[in-house]
């Protein structure tokens, strides 16, 4: 299909606004007179609050509001970004209240200040007198399932949020058919967004009550309700609005700080206050990337097919479950695509310790799992003496496969085109045949690894999204969605769509970027790499019935049916010869003033989507090994992505180059460290949080295998967070490849690795 | 017709946002380091710029930017709040550039600085160096128009904006025909509207180089255009946002600061500035009210009937058209239905003079031309020997009249009610008895005068209005209008109609009262007394498309069929009996979150309204006159009007009172003085210009006859502009009455009444 507008790498809508500091962000968010809140965290990972005397806090000139569990709701709430569900056995487990009076990990919040600035509230902070009466805490989720562990919620039976799984096939029978059984287990860490921008929110109350929230999320339509629910007043008293954000990589998809600072301006009737998370309260108390570990048996047949596999994963998620078993569940649905078996058994556990809150991550369970099975094929292959690409393509999917659970097909599939194409980019024969016998202390080594996504959550969430458009007078238009841009371009990517349909150039297409819940189409957000492809279909939507409208006006105007016509170049053209009839500015500029006909053209359109596609890729990676020093180098990395048709190619290998460093981050360097005794964190800095700066991420290779996904608005599918799936194993194979150790826990740090190496009789 | 909401006097629903101080604004936009524009203003009322020199001003440290003609397009644009006209023949009058270098009046604006501060920009002022030829300056418009008089504009013939007119039937006939000829003048003076708020507005460019206005005004779509063809470039990249607005009274229908304060964001790279008049420059430097010279010719037969009538109208437009002649044009069409005639010959002149620009001012030519008819039949009935009210009943018009110029149709008149309300009031006949023989110096007199006049501007405008209804989860709405809150109360007429159709409480209706042009259905503002019927017709059809469609949704839901099924209370009923089905929030909800038929419910309309209402009443007063002083005191008054349905009683008394306070303003205190050699302005301030306060208003007596116009969207016509129109007749007639003095020159302060009686022989 031939595009004149998708495809090309137009400059981002919002790029000089970015680069000049023009663009708003929450924490721009200007008052006269705003308050500031600021939050008391508990000392102890596990603990009851006996007794709290906050009166000395209140006394303090320019204390506004001191408050405590007794000051604000107790209504139960969930805090996950998704979709509210009809019913009730799909939702998300409530399990938060605004404040505490029992810690459940090292920064849980018991209390809160609202001061005139910043340091009276510190100050106010050290005035509150908390009696603690602490409990035993447990930290490792394997240990928190077993009976007489500390109970970390009344109502929880083992610290276990849920263990629903599924079966697919008779794994026994499977195993019993299989001619091999290989077992394996991998483990990851806790990782943290880092996202730029910390979590900030505004809020007051407007003129008819209204609590108003100006913040930085990824999720305003779902940030309302949730605001809603744990204050106990109706949805539509609460309007959430959001400005630019500077990343979010699902942290802000879950309700961190909006019902507190919803509290906190109540509690000073109705004034502004800002509630600004430092980098360190970012770290512990909004969202981490869960822990989990696997074990993993698989029965496969001498030629190589996987029979059968049966996984068990605990998963810690932390004080509270936030996302937490809906990320197990996805990690557990989207890999299993990639090489379809005749049995899966999967069998998860998403358990409670005192630790802070894991929830969503680019990625939402599909980097751990993505690691575990990678990692594990890569194993089964080598112990197979196969080449463990061709054991991967003997195992791989075909168009036309339907998931047996969910249903959903893969109508597009371009894996087996990635890998040739990846392998051709690494030179992986040549560099193969180079390695084969090294010897010293530096060697090199190629490894791999495939992935495979959806694009959306359906048929597990629902996948709603709307889109408005206005055309101006001079036949530009204003195009309103409700899905979130946050750094990752979704808004160019959307006007690139609308001016496609409509026939303008990008810079007539003004996209209305601030999401407000009063006046936004509805949509659920930014996660799931859901955007392009669910809210794209939104916007197709929405500029068609634009563009037929101004077709009918054209023809009403000219007699010239509708069906003959066209829009390009900002011209209404005849379809066949692209002979120009009118200006499409005189049609704009009519459908508003004709005295007769006037109608100015818009539209409203929302578009509930029933469907999902695949979305399909690979590292290849080449190392250099430091074997004394534990040192990993990356030579080079290619991502090859089959996406579907790229709307925004620059844009496209931004996204890659952003998940590659995070999936190299996530291999070699990162982990949130916890105190083994106490769980007080030991990193929750930039300085300790070993972050990949510019100087550990090389050159990052990108290619894309441009597959046609006939359910996508424009051929496109999900990516987003596809890219940081198959980095980690990729380069865990690679290292394997080169020295022959099999690393089966992230991160592969110089330490750990180090020590390995001793383990294995290298050094 | 039995209504819920509709016809309650529901509390505003920006009360408290109001009173508490809450309300924003345009001048309380925040922006950091926003800078302050100012205006160099030229001390001569008719000057060439000869010379301009602001190196200094620009040489003083904080100062941004100087602007002269020369740094500003120089296109040619209009500023009057009219819609876009396709047609040339019917736009107003292109006679301004942003900056002039020829001085039309004392105030006009030769040059702007922009700088850091309020105190700089007044210095840089003093420092920009001016050297004008002074030409001969013009005041009055008869002089204006004389042969060999100064030429104010190059391109205007004898400085008559326009002298089109009409003639019903032929008026030559007529006279004949009559059994009377009865000739009389008529003059109003120079008034200025006084709003509460200032004329301010702030500007910036935002990230993709769109020029963004926050501008205190009555028209935001129009102010767009304006901006855009005062600048030269596509409409679509400008976007106006409009605030709260503290009052406008036709100041604001006109484009007076926008254009200037887009030029100065752009001298200074998109930085915000804003653009703030004093009260002294609002009230040379806006608009006025035009005062207009009348000569009435009229032929009348002997038992009372209106033959005839000849009206010769001289408006004083100032130093640019604006609204010029339109307003001149509005006058005359809008009396005209109230007595039908015969013949009709209107013959206006529009001219410019060298005093400040006139505009659009509550009435619009209508309490200028009221003024005068009614005057003037009071004068014939009292020739005539007749019963002034009895002479004015026997011309009143019928329902089922047609207006033999523009088509409009009277469908609904309760002007004779209105008379024997008014008459009943205030105890006319027993009065009239009571003060037949008075002596002494203080004399009682009672007076009465009427009014027609209509809703909205067509045929000669287009009355195009759009509105958007988004459904909440909790069965709340937000409802988005293009209409302009200005004070007058539309918001919350609106919601009672959003509210009265959907079965909701006015407090579920969450009214989005800012209007910005990006997002906003497209209206052409508040103007014309049109926003209750015109905006209103929008309202209902967009809450008519949202309850069909929860109806629909419903039906889906339960099988009953949509026809019968209705809303009350918020909940889904039986048509018939009433029944519940079940909760509004329930299909709400559902409507967002069921998993195959979700389609979040809303609606965005647009109408075209091609139809008018007349609308009629009377003031009846009271009046005691101390011959003396001439001081005129008013002892009752009562307003009496037929606006249809009154929506909102206590929001309609309210506008009744804020119409009768501006009209005895105008019949006894206000008129805008001007050296009358010079043309400097003697009395800009609110100290000289005698506004009255508090104390020089009476308690306003309000009655409404309520008829029910098929046309409006719920029997409703307007009553914004017309409680002004009929006081100061009514006030005039009733001191004729105590002293058999007639003045027929507004307005009657104590000195001109002195003289008056002096020469009449009453001292």
């Amino acid at each position: 299909m031939a595009f004149t507008v998708v495809g090309k790498s137009v400059a981002r809508v919002d790029a000089i606004a970015k680069v000049t500091g023009q663009a708003k962000y929450a924490s721009d968010f200007l008052e006269r007179n705003m308050l500031v809140g600021k939050i008391l965290r508990s000392p102890y990972a596990h603990a009851l609050v006996k007794n709290i005397e906050v009166s000395k806090a209140k006394a303090l000139p320019g204390v506004e509001a001191v408050l405590t569990y007794k000051d604000v709701p107790q209504n139960k709430f969930a805090t996950a970004g998704h979709p509210y569900a009809l019913d009730p056995k799909h939702r998300d487990k409530e399990d938060r209240t605004i404040l505490t009076n029992k810690a459940r990990f090292v920064g849980d919040a018991i209390a809160a200040v609202v001061a005139t600035d910043e340091l009276i509230a510190e100050e106010a902070l050290k005035l509150i007198e908390v009696e603690y009466e602490v409990l035993e805490p447990v930290f490792d989720p394997e240990e928190a399932m077993r009976e007489g562990a500390p109970k970390i919620h009344e109502d929880c039976e083992r610290n276990i949020v849920s263990s629903t799984g599924y079966e697919i096939g008779d794994i026994e029978e499977a195993f019993k058919e299989a001619d091999y059984i290989f077992e394996g287990q991998y483990e990851t860490s806790i990782v943290q967004h880092c996202q730029l921008e910390n979590h900030v929110a505004c809020a007051y109350v407007d003129s008819d009550g209204r609590i108003v929230i100006i913040t930085s999320t990824q999720i305003p339509h779902i940030v309302r309700r949730i605001v809603a629910q744990a204050l106990g007043i109706p949805w539509g008293r609460v309007r959430v609005i959001k400005p630019y954000v500077g990343g979010g990589f699902g942290s802000k998809q879950d309700v961190c700080l909006e019902p507190l600072v919803a509290a906190m301006t109540l509690a000073v009737g109705g004034r502004p206050v800002k509630l600004e998370l430092s980098r360190e309260e970012c770290m512990i108390d909004t969202r981490t990337r869960h822990a989990i570990r696997y074990k993993i048996k698989t029965g496969v047949s001498k030629d190589g097919k996987l029979i059968g596999m049966h996984i068990i994963a605990i998963s810690n998620t932390g004080a509270y479950a936030s996302h937490g078993h809906s990320i197990l569940m996805a990690g557990g649905s989207k890999f299993r695509v990639l090489y379809p078996m005749k049995a899966l058994k999967y069998e998860p556990y998403t358990v409670y310790t005192n630790l802070p809150v894991a929830g969503a991550m680019r990625g939402y369970g599909s980097p751990q799992i993505t690691f575990a099975v990678e990692c594990h094929l890569e194993d089964i292959a080598r112990k197979l003496n196969m080449d463990p690409i061709e054991f991967r393509k003997k195992n791989l999917v075909q168009v036309g496969y339907v998931d047996p659970l969910n249903g959903n097909v893969v109508r597009s599939c371009g894996i087996r085109e990635c890998i040739e194409k990846g392998k051709e980019l690494i030179k992986w024969e040549e560099k193969k045949e180079r390695y084969k016998n090294q010897t010293g202390y530096r060697r090199r080594g190629l490894g791999m690894a495939c992935f495979s996504y959806a694009s959306g959550t359906y048929p597990a969430g629902q996948e709603i999204a709307g889109a408005r458009i206005v055309l101006n007078q001079d036949g530009s238009i204003q195009l309103q969605i409700g899905a979130a841009e946050i750094g990752q371009g979704s808004d160019t990517v959307f006007a690139q769509m609308a001016a496609e349909i409509l026939g303008i150039p990008v810079d007539m297409v003004h996209v209305i970027s601030t999401q407000d819940t009063d006046i936004t189409p509805f949509d659920t957000g930014a996660y799931a790499s859901r955007q392009t492809y669910i809210t794209g279909m939104a916007v197709r939507k929405a500029a068609l019935e634009v563009k037929e409208k101004i077709l009918d006006f054209a023809c009403s105007m000219t007699g010239i049916p509708a069906h003959a016509l066209d829009i390009k170049d900002q011209n209404i053209v005849y379809k066949d010869t692209g002979n120009v009839v009118m200006p499409l500015s005189e049609v704009a500029l009519r459908s508003y003033y004709d005295l007769v006909s006037a109608q100015p053209i818009t539209s409203d359109v929302s578009n509930n989507a029933r469907v999902n596609a695949y979305t399909f890729g690979a590292t290849f990676v080449e190392v250099e090994v430091d074997i004394r020093t534990g040192k990993i180098e990356i030579l080079e990395i290619y991502n090859v992505h089959d996406s579907g048709k790229i709307i925004n190619p620059q844009l496209a290998e931004g996204q890659v180059h952003g998940g590659v460093s995070m999936g190299i981050g996530y291999a070699l360097l990162e982990q949130m460290l916890f105190d083994e005794k106490t769980g007080k964190p030991l990193n929750n800095n930039l300085l300790d949080y070993k972050l990949p700066s510019i100087m550990d991420i090389p050159e990052i290779g990108v290619a894309f295998v441009e597959t046609f996904e006939p359910t996508g608005p424009f051929g496109n599918k999900s990516l987003g967070e596809p890219p940081v799936l198959p980095v980690a194993p990729a380069i865990r194979n690679a290292v394997l490849d080169a020295t022959g150790v099999a690393f089966n826990r992230l991160p592969l740090y110089p330490q750990r690795v180090f020590e390995k190496f001793k383990e294995a009789g290298l050094i």
